[in-house]
C-alpha cells in the first residue's frame, strides 16, 4: 500500500478491503463495525431488530441509461438494508453540492429519489446540505442511510452458508457498470444496455415469507459477483463451485466485455441479489425472482474459504476478490 | 434565487432555508421530514421512542485548534441527535476520499473518530468508502448518521416554546468559527481560541433525567445562536427577546469579532447548546451546564414569530436568519 490514497482505494477489492482491515477496523472496532456485513445489525432494550447501513454515491455521470444518482442513492441503500433480511423503513439524505451546480438537475435528482422512494416504500425522514467550492467537487455527491426492521425468525448473514447449499443470482448480472461505461462513451458500441438499478426490498421480503431456507442475501455491486461470493464464501468458511455456463449475461454485455477485455464476474450490478439457500427453497426464489439462475454450490471440500469456476471447457479456476479497478465511480 | 448553487446555498441561512422549502421539502415530504427538526422522531411497530440525524462533514481546513474533521463529525452528529432527547447509540460513518490524500492524515482522522466516539459512548456500526479523483473533492468529506433512543416522557421540539419560558445558552458563543477562521489565516490575531467542538450528548440524557421542564434543546452550529433562536420562534409561534448584556462571548472571540466586523450571533458553535425551558428548571440547567447564561425568554407579544435583542444601549433590534455566508464550509 502507497501513503496517498489512489483510486484503487475505492473500488471494492483487495486494496480498500486492506485499508478497510489494516486502518478502520484496528481503530473503530467494537464488536458490531468488524462484521462487515452491508447491513449492520444493531441490539437495544428497546428492539434488537434493527438493521442499519450507509453509503456515499458519487457516479458519474450523473444520468445515464437505466438511471442517476438519485435513483441510485435509494436503490443502493433499501438493498443493502435488505441483505440482513430489514424491511426498510427510513433513509436520510444528504447533499454535497458543488457550488455552480444547475439547480435543475438538482429538482431533476430529488424527482427520481421522490419517485424511487415511493417504489421501495421507504421514508426520507432527515437530511442535510452541503455547498463546497467550484472544482472541490463534482456536481453532487450524495450520502443515504438506512434503517429497518429485521422480521422475527430473520436471521441472515453472509457467514450463513453451508455445504449442500445452492447460489443463485437474481437475473442477468454486468448491466450496470456496462450501461456506465457506455454513458461516459469509453466505448463505441450500438447497444440498447442499461443499468439494471432497482430497489429490491420487496421482493426480498416477500421471498423470506415465503420460505426458511434462505441463508445469504448480498448485493454485488462493486466488485460484481466475484467479489460478493468471495466474501461469502471466507465469511461462511466453505468452498462455493460455480458453473460457468449457468451464469447469465445479457449478449449485448457479453459483447462489450469481450470488446473491452472485461470479465462481467466482477462487474458492478445495482439491481441483481447472490442468494444462498438450502435447495428446499429454489421454487420460492424462482417464484419471486423469475428470472434466477441457480449457477452453483457449496461443498465441503478443502482448502475452505475459496471460490471456484467450472468453465464452459471443463476446467476449474480459482476467482478471487477484485484486485484492481475495472471502473472508478461507478455507485 | 440563480439557476446555479452558490456558496450562500450551504450557508444555514435564509437561502438555505429557501432551496430546502421550495425544492426539497415540496418534492419529498412525508410526515415527517417536513418538521425540519434536526433529528427525525421516527415511529414503529417495534418502537415509537426512535430518532435519526445525518450531517455531512466538509470543514476546511481538516485540522484546527481545538478539533478536526474526526472530532466534528461525531460532535455534530450526537449533539444533533440530543436535540430530540435521544440518547445517541449507533453511528454510520460514511468516507468520500480524494486520491491522493495521505493515509497519515486517514490514520489521524479515525483515531480522533475512535477517541470522540467513546467520549460521547456511542457504537460506529457501519461504514463505506468511495475515492474520487484528485481535483473532484478536498481531501475528505465525511457524513455520520446518528440513531438513537427516546427515554419515555421525553418530548423535545422547536415547536415547544411557551409565553415565560427562559431561553439558556450552555456557554460562550463564537468560538468554534473563530477558531476555524484563524486557522485559514484569514486573520492576524494572537490569541488562544480553540474550537468548542464536543459531545455534549451525556449532559442533556443526565438534565433530563434532573427536570421535566426542558422544552427545546437545540445547537447553534451553522447561522449561529441568531439562526437557531429565529427558528424556534418561528416554530413556537411566539416572540423571543433576548439581552444582550447576558449573551456569553469570550474576551478574544469578542476581539476577533470587532475587527473583522462580525457578529458573533451568527457565528457557528459545535459544543453548545441553546434550551428552552420552564422557569422551574433554571437550577438543573445551571447544575449540569455551570457555565450556562439566560439570555432571554418568550412573551406573549404580538406579532409573534420574531426575534428580539435588547441592546446594552437599550433599543430594540430585530434579528433575522442568516442572510448570506460569513464563513464557508465551517462543519
Amino acid at each position: 500500500m502507497t501513503d496517498n490514497i489512489t483510486m484503487t482505494h475505492g473500488s471494492g477489492g483487495r486494496q480498500m478491503h486492506n485499508l478497510i482491515h489494516d486502518h478502520l477496523i484496528s481503530r473503530l472496532q467494537n464488536g458490531i463495525l468488524e462484521k462487515l456485513d452491508d447491513s449492520a445489525r444493531l441490539q437495544n432494550a428497546n428492539t434488537d431488530r434493527l438493521a442499519m447501513t450507509t453509503d456515499s454515491y458519487v457516479v458519474s455521470p450523473l444520468f445515464f441509461k437505466g438511471g442517476d444518482i438519485g435513483r441510485l442513492c435509494v436503490c443502493g441503500t433499501v438493498n443493502d438494508l435488505a441483505t440482513s433480511g430489514a424491511e426498510a423503513s427510513y433513509l436520510s439524505l444528504a447533499f454535497i453540492l458543488e457550488e455552480g451546480f444547475p439547480l435543475d438537475d438538482l429538482k431533476k435528482i430529488i424527482d427520481s429519489i421522490a419517485e424511487t422512494a415511493k417504489e421501495a416504500d421507504v421514508k426520507i425522514v432527515t437530511g442535510d446540505t452541503k455547498v463546497v467550492e467550484k472544482g472541490k467537487g463534482d456536481g453532487i455527491y450524495i450520502n443515504t442511510c438506512g434503517i429497518g426492521f429485521i422480521p422475527d425468525g430473520v436471521n441472515l448473514s453472509t457467514y450463513n452458508g453451508a455445504p449442500g447449499d445452492l447460489i443463485a443470482v437474481t437475473g442477468s448480472i454486468g448491466n450496470h457498470e456496462t450501461a456506465l461505461m457506455l454513458a461516459r462513451n469509453l466505448l463505441k458500441f450500438d447497444t440498447s444496455i442499461s443499468s439494471d438499478a432497482a430497489p429490491l426490498n420487496k421482493k426480498i421480503s416477500r421471498l423470506l415469507k415465503l420460505t426458511k431456507g434462505i441463508k445469504t442475501v448480498k448485493d454485488p455491486t462493486r466488485g460484481g459477483l466475484a467479489s460478493a461470493l468471495s466474501e461469502i464464501a471466507e465469511h461462511s468458511n466453505c468452498e462455493i463451485i460455480l458453473q460457468e455456463d449457468k451464469i447469465p449475461v445479457d449478449k449485448d454485455v457479453q459483447a462489450v466485455c469481450e470488446l473491452a477485455g472485461l470479465d462481467p464476474l466482477f462487474l458492478a450490478n445495482e439491481g441483481k441479489y447472490v442468494i444462498v439457500c438450502d435447495p428446499s427453497s429454489a421454487d420460492a426464489i424462482t417464484q419471486v425472482f423469475p428470472k434466477a439462475e441457480f449457477i452453483g454450490e457449496i461443498t465441503d471440500k478443502q482448502p475452505k474459504g475459496r471460490l471456484l469456476i467450472e468453465t464452459v471447457s471443463g476446467g476449474l479456476r480459482k476467482i478471487g476478490m477484485l484486485e484492481t479497478a475495472q471502473l472508478p465511480r461507478i455507485c
